[in-house]
This record gives structure tokens, sequence and C-alpha cells, in this order.
């Protein structure tokens, strides 16, 4: 059932190097419960003045986790103390046993980090409807947890350092590599660090592809601007990620500012000396978008899609997300073809406001098609060999307004290969 | 450039056979324009009294015949005359100078047949962004109704009985079959005829997948008529196939009426004495529609989804077209698994409303999941017997508005199998 895969050609070369931030610890566990031999379950366990915002899946059948979650945010204000992940089974369209399994795990951690059962999240990630057996998982939090507990009583302090490959590892489903960026962003003459660790988007059936992205900074931010600023970032980086097009049960993109780095008191999101803390989990997030995109099931290359010119914001990220999710597109760019036509397709289907003879398309950054023609005679050797990279970069402004509009976004995807439809048709053979 | 297809396996045993329809003159051509040793031309001839209606693509980026068909519908109030269709080359996304080719090429025709150049109709298919050739065609097009105009001349009459089967291959692309169905309906003691040729949706790259839809009936119906009874039974049948969410900058549906069978006046679309006309031409179209998803590029299996339950028609439908367009759903059927959760993921990501908890979801009518939970013990053996067949069935009821919607919708779609990566991206090879 669980399957090896080949790592991705577009993975990074190595797990970049995240320096320890206070007020988190980090357990990765082996609970043994769908996967041998590997850690699947994650604990990160917060200090008390921890502040904590989320985005979650808009599906209209969540998963319990997200259901619970959602509710305990709201309930704790915030406050929240630990988050439990655990990989394999997604605990999703599971009734009322999926109710009840969730809640044990989650008050187990409650009862053994000490805390009231709404300060703990907690997200799932694998099979739908399969039921989440508790036992496995609490016996492991409680040997691993417990032991903790005596050994930092003992010392007076934390048994290990921080090993945030270990938990990114820990959350793996069928990501062919664990995923982790880092900022390091200034507050006056302060500064303070971001980093973000993620799951998503390799899938093999049965399981789903799930983005599961979490967030911690050692800066004070109080919960309301916390999820002002990671909501406001997660529309152009998550929510610009698309690999089929396909939205999983369990998303969920989770905050935590630990308060151990004191700020002077913030009062809005527009705070000026948040700029560079916004600009740093922007470019944090971004950095994990083209990471999970990169390890889209069977991907051999990574699109940018460029878009300009359009009504606004909102009808640019529909046209960009249009062409990344085109399979006539992904399948061009698999075959290395840059084949513009199946371009103006999408941006024609998007529904978005765009004018057919003010339309500019480039790919690599070389024009291909204009005032609604083919650019005549250019030179088909240098998009050629840019489509055979490993990047393509597709752009286009689609003039819309009589040419007056400025919307804008940008959305990362990957090509749709034979290697897709083995990994997700050809799974029982 | 131009490969063979092997046809699919979905394809009907034969062509149907379809009566001479009165008040219609069929011409099919071989212009050498794109194929060769084939038919890649077809014009219809109207008599003087025929009634005209359409449906066009929604896409912002119309292929040029797109613009000046619907222009032409309106000016002339839907006394058109001719229809030529050339299959090859969309002329989409060829500015100026495919207005130019478009109108040598319709001019042409109406001075052939002796009607105003309004009255005239064409339909393109093929490459978008390649440029249409409009001499050779016109030729074409010169050589053959001129000399089928003196044989009527000298004879009085046609010299040829109506070829339906010859009209449908002329507009085929990628198509692995020529696709046709008919209908018999009664009008008081009358009959009308319903006859429909269509092409769509074998896509082979640069080629774009085009629906083209004709319906010829000589029932006598009024232009406001025909048009709202046309725009009606496309709701539930060419707008409920799905190939692969792309859409083509070229659809087109068109309904002609030639008025050779002589009806008591009708005033309006919902007049009782046109139910019958409704339900055939309805049958007739949802034929077409199956056989246009049967013809996906590469499918194996065709897919009927029925959605019931939703809180309205409209959000049904797209609830069925999420499920029919998933990827995740596709290879699945592709793979003959029975992978209902990925039919929960597509349900939740529509954005229509659904109730999680009473959800039910049955796979070639045996039920797999419902209130929120999978079946417990339901047996896998005659489902998976259906999943291996070509025809596979997915009804899903969301439960909206606490169990009281009663918006319902049926889509056809196919699988994503391999072929479909090898034709839409391997075609360099």
């Amino acid at each position: 059932m669980v399957r090896k895969l080949k790592k991705s050609p577009l993975a990074p070369e190595r797990f970049p190097k995240l320096a320890p931030l206070a007020g988190v610890e980090l357990f990765a566990i082996a609970s043994g419960s769908r996967y041998q031999g590997r850690d699947d379950l994650l604990v990160m366990h917060f200090d008390v003045e921890t502040k904590t915002a989320g985005v979650f899946t808009k599906s209209s059948m969540p998963a319990i986790p997200i259901d619970i979650s959602r509710e305990n945010l709201a309930q704790s204000n915030g406050c929240i103390r630990a988050l439990v992940v655990n990989a394999g089974i997604a605990n999703a369209f599971t009734g009322m046993r999926g109710v009840r399994a969730a809640r044990k795990i989650m008050n187990t951690v409650a009862c053994l980090i000490d805390c009231t059962p709404h300060q703990v999240l907690m997200a799932s990630t694998g099979i739908i409807g399969a039921d989440l057996e508790p036992a496995p998982i609490c016996e492991a939090l409680e040997q691993t947890l417990k032991k903790s507990k005596t050994e930092i009583n003992r010392a007076g302090g934390k048994t290990e350092p921080q090993n945030w490959e270990a938990a990114a590892r820990a959350i793996m489903t069928t990501d062919t590599f664990p995923k982790a960026a880092t900022q390091r962003v200034a507050f006056g003459t302060q500064h303070a660090t971001i980093h973000v660790i993620a799951k998503g988007s390799g899938m093999i059936a049965p399981d789903m592809a799930t983005m599961l992205c979490f967030m911690v900074t050692d800066a004070a931010i109080p919960t309301r601007i916390l999820q002002e600023l990671i909501s406001t970032a997660n529309i152009v980086s998550l929510n610009a990620v698309s690999v089929d097009g396909d939205m999983s049960t369990s998303d969920m993109f989770l905050g935590f500012a630990t308060a151990k780095m004191r700020l002077p008191r913030l009062r809005r999101a527009s705070d000026p000396r948040l700029i560079p803390f916004r600009e740093g989990l922007t470019a944090a997030l971004q950095d994990i978008a083209q990471q999970i995109a990169a390890d889209g099931e069977g991907a051999q290359k990574l699109i940018t899609v460029d878009v300009t010119g359009a009504a606004n914001d909102v009808e640019a990220h529909h046209i960009a997300r249009a062409i990344v999710t085109s399979p006539l597109v992904k399948t061009a760019v698999a075959g290395a073809d840059p084949n513009w036509g199946r371009i103006v397709m999408a941006i024609g289907k998007s529904g978005a406001r765009a004018m057919r003879d003010r339309l500019k398309i480039s790919i690599g950054g070389y024009l291909v098609a204009r005032s609604g023609r083919p650019v005549t005679n250019y030179r088909k050797e240098p998009i050629a060999e840019h489509m055979r990279g490993q990047h393509v970069v597709i752009a286009v402004d689609v003039g819309a307004l009589d040419g007056k509009g400025r919307g804008c976004a940008r959305v990362w995807g990957c090509d749709l290969t034979h290697a897709y439809v083995t990994i997700n048709a050809d799974y029982r053979n």
C-alpha cells in the first residue's frame, strides 16, 4: 500500500539550516500507526505566552481535525499550547468515531503538557474514510512527553536541540522531500526569526494531497494582528500553488508567535514596523509554495505564471490559476512545447476580463504573441531551450479595461506527466 | 503533425441512419487545406424560409468565426442561408488577417448561393494562431457549388441524396469517429425530424478540443422560440460534458429549422405542442454529449455523474462538474478503483452547498458512503466489477439545506489515462 516514490528532480539540494527558536519544543515520534520505520507523529509544545492564528480549507467536507481545531482556536482566543500532527490517516469522513479519536488524542496531549483541551490543535493527513485508532498514538505520546517532562524537570531545561528537519519529515506522507524555509527579519535594532515547515503535495492513492504548513516566530505578535498577517501572506503564497486543482479536505496553515522576542506594542497589522516581518513571512511562504509545486506528483518541471494587466488582482489570480491548472497547458509543458494557443484558451475560459486584441504572451521572457496575433518570426531556439529546462516561466498581459487594468498575480504549478497518471491510476496494479 | 488516432473503444457500433430532411443540401468537400485525402470542408445550404439560432463559446478569447457568426446571426435576424465549416485550422487569435480570410470565404459562399453575406455563418476548428488561407477553400467552394448549381438548374432538383455521415466526417479533427443522432417527434398528427451532427473532443496538440454541433429540423419554428429551445436543451446536454475542463475558443452549437414541415402558429417556447420536440431535441443532444465524452482523448471509460439533493440545479451542476473534472477522480476511474474519498474531496471543493454528515455516495448503484461515514462491510466485488466496465456511474446525494435540497444535475466525462498524456504531451517525440 505504502510505496516509496523517487525524489523529485526539482527538490532543493539540502534541507535549510534552521536556527534554534525560543519558546517551542519539537517532538518527532514513530507511533507505527500507518508507516513503519519512520516518525509519523509531530508534537509542537509552545510556551505559555504563544499566540496562534490559522487559515483552514474552504472545503465543505472538512476533516474532523479541521472542525475541532477551528473551534479550539476560537475558544482559546489564540492561546494555543500544543499542536499534534499525524501522517498517514486523514481522519476525514469518519463521523462521530473520528471526533472521539481526535478528542482522545488532543486530551492526552493536554493532560501531558498540563493545559486545557481547547489549547491543543490537531492536523491529520493521509487516507480519507479510514478510522484513526487513538490507542497507539496516545501511547506513543505518553511515552515521549512523560519522559521528556521528567528530563526537563531533572535537568532544568530542554534535553535535545530542536530538530526541524525531523519535524518536517514526521509530517510527510508521499512528499519526496521535507519542506522548510526560514527568514531573519528586523524589528528596529532587534531581529526576529521565522521558521516554516510544510508538507504537500505528493499524492498517492488512496491518500489525498494535503497541504499542511506551520510557521513559528519568536516575535511577540498579538493574535488579531498575526491572523491578518498570515491571511494576507497566504493569498500570494500557499493559495497560489496548484498541483492539480484539487483541494484537500484537510488543508491547514497555522502561525505561532512564541513572544520570546519582546516588541514595543503593536496595534495594527499595518504598523510600518511590521513591514520587514510581512516581507520575510511572504518570502518564506513563497519559498514553501514553490517547494510544494516542485513536489507535485510526477512533476518534472516547475511552472511560474505571471499575470499583469487584469481588471484587478482577484481576476489576475483567476487567470493565472486557469493557466496553471489547465491539463492542456500542463501536458504541453511536460512535452516542452511552447504551445501558447493553449494559454490563450486558458485565459479565455477563466471568466475574467481580458482583451484578445491587446493580449501579450511571453515564455521564458520571449514574446510569442501580442495584439491578438502570434509574433511573426520569433526565434524558436531560445524558447525551445527554455522549455526543456526545469523551470518554465509564462507571463501574460491581458490588457483588461482597454489596457488600463493594473491587476496582477503570480502562481506556481507543475507539469502533467505520465508519472502523475501512474501514481494516481496504476497503484492497484 | 497530423497523426492517426486509434478509434475509441467506446465508439458506437455504427453511424446512425439519418433519413433525408427537406430544406437542406449538404456538401462535403476536400479542400486540401490541412488534411490530405479526406473531406475537410462542409457546406450546409438551407432553403429560404430557414430560421436559425445559436449558442456560442463564453471564452473571452473567441475565434474569428465566433465573432462574425454571432454578428451575422443577429443582423440577419436568424434568416441564415448557409453554414460553412472548415476542419484543421481554428482561425483563432489571428487578428485582422483572420477576419479578412473568414469574410472572403463567407462572401464567396454568399455569391455562389445568391444571398447576402450576413446570411452565411462559419465555424472553424483546429490549430490556434495559424493563418487560414482562403484561396484553396474558396476555389474548392466555387468548383463544388457552381457545379452543383448547374446540375440543380439542369435537373430541376438535387443531384445527390444527403450524406450525413460524409458531413459529420468532414468536420472531424482528431475525433476517432463521426458523431450524429436523430429523433422523430410528433406535432399533433404530423411528425418532424431532428438530425444532429457534431465534432469533439478528441484533441491533439497543437489542435484545440472544440465542440461543434449542428442541429437541423424540418419543423417550422420561429427564430425566437428556436433560440429558447436550443439554449435550454444545451444546458443539460452539451454543457454537461467535460473532457478535461478546458473550454475551446471555438465552441458553437447552431440550430436550423428549415420550415418544410408546416405547423400551426407557435407563439412561445412553453407551448405544450412543443413538448415532444423539446424531449426529442434533448434526447438527441444528450446522445451526442455522451458520444463526445466517449471520444475524449485517451478515454477508456465513460463516466456519468448524477447529483441530487443540492440547494438548486445550478449548484448540483457545479458539484457534478467538480467530480467529473477532478484529475484524482478521473485517474481513480482509469485505475478501476472505487475511491470515493476523492469524490468527497471533489464535492468539498466545488464551492456548492453540501452537508458532510448527510452525504450519500453510490458507485454503479451500490452505496459506499452515507451520513458522513463509509458504509461498513459493503460488498466490494460487484463494485469492482462495475469499475472494470466501460461505463462508470457515480451518484451522490449531497443533503443540502438540511436534507431539503431538490437541485439535481447529470454530467458526462471520461477517465484520465496515459493515452491522454501521450496525445497531449508526447506529440513532439
